[in-house]
């Protein structure tokens, strides 16, 4: 799979260049930023379609869709397949595998040019944060409507 | 799984407070830290032996054990659990899954007291790096002497 | 300035390994690296104390002196004078330069054995978090005669 | 100062949104992120020119203009105004407040809108790698001339 796949409709691009404090001492990026840059394309999906991880109340200003869900990380598996490099621009590709009734599965993949560097899954479930304490509850219906343009299956 | 096993003594077992730095504005700490101190106690338990993950021209002093390999990670999984909050004292225990001919997959738990944090899944593949190139190798026989040690089964 | 002071009777000294995450592609620690060891520094100070940075809202467990406010960085400054490499062992030594009735000055050193590694000084306001609106309050008594010993002048 | 100056025709300016992993407990963008985002201003500003901080041989493909010089950070100074949160999307302008025969002083300015969040102060110095020495170099006159267009005075 050395190839970006033809059949991306369903998928959300975001693109990401390599930061030198996310490079390390063997000269390339660090895994962890990998993963940083899956969660990062995560929120930009979530953006683009007018949500926020974080509630309102956390941010500057609130989010289009006004809301006080928080999408805390149950799991995450990532595999690494090649190196990426100290302003490598790099392209991060997410899809939605599965919708829960209370979590969503991403499914990440990132290129530099047709090179696959890494893939990755990651489950994030919704919860609603009252008086600091946090509880699962269902996806809002109108939210999982617009997540499901970008479910992969 | 609530409680630490009983059955420990094939586990390294290292300590890391929670930094502020390594919280996020949902107030607790970010998943990403949790996988940074899974790798943190793989390099103590690896300096446990006498061993580095990194090459002796890239460190102040040689290792004591001299060494010229250095171990890429090919895969990663975590399963988070229950958050950990700034200041807090986590326990990192980190075993060894399974010791191939080129390869070590290790497994961790971090726990807050009894309370499981989260658990992960590492591989690393043993590599030389010469002239900047980077080609997987067997693990030397007196390093997997000395790993074999912490085999979990 | 190749060795520690004579004199660091009034000085917080900590340890810090460098990790490898820490390090960046030029195989040294990251500059903004040390610059977060002065601040985790300052922290274990502040717990050494019985204090902690953090209002209780945010720990899993209050702090010694339950406390409600929070310390902002105004001012942060650093000179980078040698480098230092993955797993070395630092010791960072922080001394309070001037007591304010609202601010604390820090006095940072950072030191790989006999060899200075930086220097900093960074500036903290003392506030208050209510209802998510933060205001510079005094330096509670108590808390300002215990922070006293560390006065370096 | 409360808006952008005027007159901002030698600065370069350059975006980035805060990400969630760079928020800290208190809800708003940790202090060291805001470093960083000064430290990856530079590398734009530097990229616009052809030129890299790292030399050749740590990147997957050569700067347009191929360098062997490096840029160890010597001194790092940063003020704070206001808070930032997760998702704002700030303007970091870069300038060169004085260029040395050996070492480059910049001046940066963080802004989310007109509210400046953050100013600082960063010096570099030109360094060349040789077989894993460093040392200090003159700034090589063709980047001295292209670098000139950014002074701030």
């Amino acid at each position: 799979m050395d190839a970006p796949p033809n059949d991306t409709k369903s998928c959300f691009s975001w693109e990401r260049r390599v930061e030198f404090c996310e490079t390390d001492a063997a000269g390339i990026v660090h895994f962890a930023s990998l993963i940083l840059y899956m969660e990062q394309a995560e929120h930009a999906l979530l953006r683009s379609l007018g949500y926020s991880v974080a509630p309102s109340a956390t941010r500057s200003s609130p989010a289009p869709s006004e809301s006080s869900v928080t999408w805390p990380r149950v799991h995450v598996e990532c595999d690494f397949h090649a190196p990426a490099r100290f302003e490598d621009l790099l392209q991060i590709r997410v899809g939605i595998a599965s919708l829960g009734s209370k979590s969503i599965c991403y499914d990440h993949s990132i290129f530099l040019g047709k090179q696959l560097v890494a893939t990755g899954k990651m489950t994030s479930v919704c919860c609603e944060v009252q008086s600091g304490h946090i509880a699962s509850q269902n996806i809002p219906t109108e939210m999982r409507n617009a997540l499901s343009r970008f479910l992969t299956n």
